[in-house]
């Protein structure tokens, strides 16, 4: 196996958090997205969308997801369970993941790209070089969005130490992830939620947070 | 278990023909998204969100994001397998889902949100109730991601039946539902796309597509 990935992007770092607390060791090849490799065709070739991560199986099977990758290696490498341990909890896990990935990573991907010169013309990822123009408004409604994210993790972590209950999930490494990408926008953890910032201290100074 | 519904919206029927597929009954409670009744203090303090759908179980515990519901249906109920056999088969229904969902359904719901006046200040589902104002030019990048989606649905088919392979998968349910609701927005398959076109009148066929 290998995989494709970008040392400072927020997705590949989503996958890297997962191997890293797996505790396997993947070779990786680095793909610059901001000096718009992954635009080139030599990347194309491998993932016509342009998107990272990407992994590459020995017999050549590509996963160019975050989540397909995770679920593939947690059924490969069980232990630790960072997608549920139950039916339940594996649905509540599915479904905690996607509100941090959709208020979380992509309202800040939003907020990110529609303000940033580099993406003028890369409004969403996964154009694979389409020219797609950046939407000024979208600024303002990921923060909207990204009000409601900050707002729900304050409300999940009333009760548990982790955002799906008493365990270490793939829903702590999406939402981290979503919390220091939308950094890159001036964006934190408002001031008052102190349950936030006590996970995501806790989160943060766990090893495969800076994998 | 009771499935919270609606009947007319793209993302209950997903689940609808989930469930129709596995050939099981669950009740439903029918509620009506375009009179706004998922936005009512009765439905928002089922699913503060106010998204459908939402599958209850007996000990109250709720999923409500389509992909959860399936996925912890299709443990409950592992025949006819609708998310993939193998952990390969596995991991390429979650990556392809998840196109056909973000370039499909989501592209759609861009489409249709932007420019219909009844969500002048519904941009994004999941707001449960705050205002977020339409964004015109979401109308155009909408469409334009709508197009790669035809042309990556054409590919996919050229050399199998279904869209994962030659099982019929969530990837076909995705797809066959986001193919109909961006007909509201008067989007259709390409004309020359004969693939698609055979698949979607195999898949409409099927009974579940009625459910």
């Amino acid at each position: 196996m290998k995989l494709y990935d970008c040392a400072v992007a927020p997705n590949p770092r989503r996958a890297r958090m997962f191997i890293a607390e797996k505790g396997i060791e993947i070779p990786k090849v680095e793909v610059d997205i901001l000096g718009g490799e992954n635009l080139k065709p030599e990347y194309l070739a491998i993932n016509p969308r342009g998107l990272l991560p990407l992994l590459e199986l020995d017999d050549g099977t590509r996963f160019d997801e975050v989540m397909a990758i995770c679920r593939y290696l947690e059924e490969l490498y069980p232990s630790p369970c960072l997608l549920g341990r139950t039916p339940v909890e594996r649905a509540q896990v599915e479904s905690l993941q996607r509100k941090m990935e959709f208020d979380g990573m992509i309202a800040g991907s939003e907020v990110f790209r529609n303000q940033h010169p580099q993406f003028a013309n890369r409004s969403i990822p996964g154009g694979g070089g389409v020219e797609i123009e950046a939407i000024p408004a979208l600024v303002q409604r990921g923060t909207q969005t990204l009000s409601r994210f900050f707002d729900a993790l304050e409300a999940y972590l009333e009760n548990s130490e982790f955002i799906a209950g008493d365990a270490f999930t793939m829903v702590d490494i999406t939402a981290v992830c979503a919390v220091d990408f939308v950094g890159w926008v001036k964006i934190s953890i408002p001031e008052g939620n102190a349950r936030t910032k006590a996970w995501y201290e806790a989160v943060s100074a766990r090893p495969s947070a800076k994998a």
